[in-house]
């Protein structure tokens, strides 16, 4: 049965095959880049904030066993998508269908060793056009980042760790609304070799205090352009992508 | 006359000498750096918060022509080593001999197109072995990192550029406190490929609106470990220390 409005997306070589909307976002690479950084260990407890489809939160299911696994979607379309995409590969994902800012009473009792988040971009063109620049692109997100942050930083145990994947433009709001949270490792992810980063990893730690660390960048494709039509992404981030492995930079989570 | 309290040392290959404390704290590369870093041009008007023995302003001075310099110094004995430095190398660079919170009324009322601050490093062996972190290094700052941008952002022309030398264990305390200047530019400089990033360059602009960018970092020295002694600067390092070449990276100032 083929739903028109629907495509199917592999993911990780083909080991994740994912349900997604035809039309509208789609997940890129940010959220298998996102999975791939998130240091959780077998057994361990996650939260993934907008979880979408579930991309992010089944890739790292693939990777590491035995996660117990929540995901919050504001979406009814995509919470239904996401349960169905856990599902059909077996993963346990649970789904629950709510704004993050306002979490149904169950959820605000627990706690997760590990709370994820790819909040939505704001559109790019948009924002460089505006004479208000970041400020107007704040305003025009549906839920501020400060409240994912606070949010994440709420639901970790003690020592948890949020991972996020972000543009740069808002590395300045993100450390800003990091309340509670320490021991923060910045991973930017340059598009080619001397180019500015387009994407940060960020994690923190709840209760950390180690000093903040900015680590070397992790640059994601081949050459100084791009020189041939398909996919000339640096073996180790192919590696990521095709293979699920682990992400190349970040170091421990310490 | 020598003096030996005092030490003369060359930086520019020998272009510039200065006087300095023979104990205590010395100049390194950073203030060469952070001056190497100032997009100023022939003509405009400097301010250095915080000048020590004029380094980083004199610095700048050999780069670039007919700058009016200014520069701010608490400790007496430096501002009048900061002096003598000036007249020796014939740089027209006023030093004020004030705390950067209680500047005198007559530098209250001038404007500068650019502000350079090198502000001093916490001990990090002490930060590290603190279970409280950044917040007691904080504490334990004379002036704290906060009024050093202040005062900066407060001194700086409208359009008029911060440019800072810090470690990245306070680029969140930087970001944090830009209160009024924005399109802020972020340029790691690691030690040696691979490493995390051990300085950060950072260029902030007052009424500026484009987003925050994050640059591919520069690298300070060859190879992935010190093989020999004696200096091992990449080719564009040394350039920048031995000829006064401008900063090789943060690209315009726009």
């Amino acid at each position: 049965m083929t739903d028109p409005a629907l495509r199917r997306d592999d993911y990780l070589g083909g080991r994740l095959s994912l349900w997604q909307p035809a039309k509208g976002y789609r997940a890129g690479i940010d959220p298998v880049l996102l999975a791939s950084a998130c240091p959780a260990k077998p057994g361990q407890s996650v939260l993934e904030l907008g979880c979408g489809v579930g991309t992010a939160a089944l890739c790292l299911a693939t990777r590491v066993p035995d996660l117990v696994l929540v995901g919050v979607e504001r979406q009814p379309e995509m919470a239904s998508l996401a349960r169905r995409n856990a599902a059909e590969c077996g993963a346990h994902l649970e789904i629950v269908e709510a704004d993050l800012t306002q979490l149904p009473p169950e959820l605000r009792q627990r706690s997760f060793d590990h709370v994820i988040a790819n909040p939505p971009y704001f559109q790019r063109d948009r924002s460089h056009s505006s004479p208000h620049g970041a400020r107007e692109a704040a305003m025009g997100e549906e839920t501020a980042l400060a409240d994912w942050v606070a949010v994440a930083a709420r639901r970790l145990a003690p020592k948890g760790w949020l991972t996020m994947i972000h543009r740069p433009e808002r590395l300045g709001d993100i450390l800003c609304c990091l309340a509670g949270l320490g021991s923060v490792q910045i991973q930017p992810l340059l598009p080619r070799e001397g180019r500015d980063a387009n994407l940060i990893l960020l994690r923190a730690r709840k209760g950390g205090k180690a000093p903040l660390r900015l680590h070397a960048p992790v640059i994601l494709h081949q050459g100084r352009m791009h020189e041939f039509d398909g996919e000339d992404y640096r073996p180790e981030i192919s590696r990521l992508l095709r293979d699920g492995a682990p992400f190349p930079g970040l170091g421990a989570a310490i």
